[in-house]
């Protein structure tokens, strides 16, 4: 089977992100780069953001040895979105010091030619009307996997429900998928969802692992792989979404094993990221070291 | 393999609790009471608690039918311990009403003769110097598990000390691992008590599952089996440990196998309680149920 392409749209910025472990600034962030990142480990990247026109490109040079497209990326005149952060002992907890959106706020996703067939896709954590901008400017995509936030429940619901009733997949919280049904049981969460659109939902829970819900009645629990130190969560969500949609790149998506399968690969590469700021951790990761920590988390979860 | 007894002591109690799915009043409570109706399902269980001479003993009739010895359940002159508390639509979040110790206040647990040689022993979370009392009344127990938490560890370090040192395993959630140990990594944590005196470590994380992690250098994560609904999590903690402890009656504990099988059987039968009040479902719960949920939880954590 041929590695199928996958594109992603999502944030582009620099981080400067504080850690009992360290800190660091104006580093590699974004959704779109922690998926690219983490997807290009098995699949081809097609990536959609936006740069400001201070961005520093030696940043993101590994990305072509990685199978990375960045004809989509675009440099927009002004300054790169911009986030700082201090994560404390219990890294579930977090203060934001500044949000600089700078050319994000602007940003208006065009694909190039070329990757209006990609088979594959993620929409990143973005606003609802940029989501619906790339779905419509793509050629019947096969799977399209939507992440969203409370920010966006809340405020464009109506926009929202548009996404959601042309995407395959989501990935939410708990509290999303209470606030987007109203039931906090996961099963009737789920089947509302379902009528709503997608045939799967994943609920990431963070430290606490994930749980998979399918339209087929698959459901699938994955405990977090216990970390032994965790240095920086941030884009801890978006590379376990781009470990686990490029596992489509070369495993049919019709497949309840597969979708199993696709968490697990989520779920250890994301266990990596955090282990160092950035993208220290995964530029340099390899299929070896995701395929080692999965036969241990295969041995930690069995009875 | 004979069925070896398990010991317990711990709190009796009449609970009043309020949630969104109802309420109770003056329902069984109490951590002795919750651990044997748990672990009566796979041993025979030796019970030590006080309750007071206003108790409704009708309450625990069905504790005769299940295997429960009650020789060791004093009856004191004064009010039973009781606690009222409500909880809201997050099941984690509580508020307690009130607590009246009644006579648990002085609590002074005696063993009667015939319970001296039990090989299994659960010490309830109670205070330290109580469990000690216990411990010194007992002829080498085979295996000793231990529930403690923050107040005890904050309160009485000393004492508490004395415990761990006594102790096979204990059940703790990640917060007091860190609190007792400084380590908020679970490995170090795990490795600085199994110093101390434990050889296995039990860390419990409410409805995100638990983890065992052994001297011998096992891990084992394993999620909480989804529950549809839960009605009141109150004894979720202690019903979990009395289908874990149980599971030795009958299974070698030189087995780490042997040891995540426990922590399999404890969350399932855990994962009961909570769907009604009190002990309202556990006390007619089945071992057949118990397996087929099982059955369930591992098809549902296979990858």
């Amino acid at each position: 089977m041929n590695e199928k392409p996958v594109l992603v749209v999502g944030s582009a910025a620099l981080d400067s992100v504080e850690s009992p472990l360290g800190k660091v600034e104006d580093a590699l962030g974004g959704s779109s780069f922690f998926f690219s990142t983490a997807a290009s480990l098995f699949a081809p990247v097609r990536l959609v953001a936006v740069i400001g026109s201070d961005f520093p490109m030696e940043k993101i040079e590994f990305l072509k040895g990685k199978n990375v497209d960045t004809t989509g990326l675009e440099t927009a005149e002004g300054e790169t979105f911009r986030w700082g952060g201090v994560y404390h002992e219990d890294p579930n907890l977090r203060d934001t010091l500044f949000t600089k959106l700078g050319v994000f706020e602007n940003f208006d996703p065009k694909l190039p030619e070329d990757y209006r067939n990609t088979p594959i896709v993620f929409l990143g954590n973005i606003h609802p009307a940029l989501q619906l901008k790339v779905l419509d400017q793509l050629n019947n995509p096969e799977l399209v996997v939507l992440d969203t936030m409370n920010f966006w429940i809340d405020g464009t619901p109506d926009l929202l429900e548009k996404v959601i009733s042309r995407v395959d997949a989501m990935i939410i919280n708990d509290e999303e998928a209470a606030m987007l049904t109203g039931q906090t049981d996961l099963r009737k969460a789920a089947a509302n969802l379902f009528e709503r659109g997608p045939s799967s939902i994943i609920i990431k829970k963070g430290q606490h692992g994930a749980v998979l819900l399918r339209k087929d009645g698959d459901i699938f629990c994955i405990p977090a792989y216990p970390v032994n130190l965790v240095k920086d969560p941030t884009g801890a969500g978006d590379t376990f979404a781009g470990g686990f949609v490029s596992y489509f790149a070369k495993h049919d998506f019709n497949n309840s094993k597969n979708w199993r399968q696709a968490i697990v690969h989520g779920t250890i590469v994301a266990s990596y990221v955090v282990e160092d700021f950035s993208m220290d951790r995964t530029r340099n990761l390899t299929v070896e070291e995701v395929k080692e920590r999965i036969g241990t988390l295969r041995r930690m979860t069995e009875f």
